[in-house]
């Protein structure tokens, strides 16, 4: 039996398919795909859906070019729900906001993810807001600055790291972290690094020290 | 209008709710909701479902206390699908897994691990041996060089982001990118400040833009 004999399709032969922007943890849109989408999207790797109003196969962004490149494909535990990793070209909603779920019906404060999941969270803004480039954004604001401006920026925030630290004022020191953090997410967004690149030299260094375990860095 | 009156309801009365892990960005489960489970998850930010096995209001974790705090709740651009981003308490699948999409149809050709807690980890590194400053350890050596040497590190290293940038080389981004990293969170350690210091102050600019949501930053 293949792994696709476990997919439940509903009676109209339908199966609801999750879409994740793989760079990001960004939810892009949810979809449907009956079995000839979800077996050509796995040979194809693009990521391929039914269009339940036009009644026909659906490759995303064969008409917008706003394709979705497939890195995993996962199905949930009871087989009737499936979860498209994707890298996706441009935005994902018609509408030409990144993600479809823009929409707000209860706000959230900001959870507390610790230093890398927020440090994640702000890079995957960063990243979509260069792709939308809403006006406002102080992100789009930097870019329209070039690769120069966001790289001063840097070099002016880690001179202020270094007087509060100077100056042992800590509240200040973390302020200036954060700007010198957020603008080292912004010259890695521009340039395509994402901060799993990063954490991978850093992670590397932990082996290579010979060692092993979080303790052995350094 | 409420924003309530936007929900595409299908003809069984359900609709899909996909389900995000605020903090980790991991997609957890996809399941349905009535207008009455988006009601109750909206007033009570307890997620809330309904079950079409049980054919019942299912609040999840009522029974196996593997709750969900709902973060945000976003509907999408045409109204017939629910994204929750929530705090999960324990596995989100009654499988005893972290997330129901669990069973890989494709694998990930380019698995971005992301950051995964390695700075935090590198932090409670660099701090610890600034207590024991164990011999050979490059944070002992360093640290004993004095506050200004590890400062004129993150000068250094910033300075070496920036032509890293600017030569549009990614590998080495991401490597002086480490290292600017690496020694700012030495500098923080040095000076007392917690990666949690440095959080929430990007946190609370995330609250101040006035906007709601990963997008929603810068």
């Amino acid at each position: 039996m293949s792994n696709l004999d476990a997919l439940e399709f509903g009676p109209d032969g339908l199966i609801p398919v999750v879409t994740q922007d793989a760079r990001t943890g960004a939810v892009l849109m949810q979809a449907y795909a009956d079995r000839a989408a979800i077996e050509r999207t796995l040979s194809t790797r693009e990521a391929t859906y039914y269009s339940r109003s036009r009644g026909e196969p659906w490759v995303k962004g064969a008409t917008s070019g706003h394709t979705q490149r497939v890195v995993s494909v996962h199905l949930d535990c009871d087989g009737d729900s499936v979860l498209y990793r994707v890298e996706q070209t441009g935005p994902a909603c018609h509408t030409g906001e990144y993600s479809c779920f823009h929409t707000p019906l209860l706000e959230g404060d900001a959870p507390d993810t610790g230093l890398d999941g927020t440090l994640e969270r702000v890079h995957a803004t960063i990243a979509e807001r260069l792709t939308t480039l809403p006006e406002n954004s102080y992100v789009a604001r930097l870019h329209a600055g070039g690769l120069d401006r966001v790289l001063k920026k840097i070099s002016e925030e880690a001179g202020e790291v270094l007087l509060a630290a100077k100056n042992g004022d800590r509240a200040e020191l973390a302020t200036e972290a954060a700007d010198l953090l957020f603008h080292t997410l912004f010259a890695l967004a521009e340039v395509g690094v994402s901060p799993g690149d990063v954490a991978a030299v850093l992670r590397e260094r932990e082996g290579k020290s010979g060692l092993k375990g979080p303790k052995e860095v350094g």
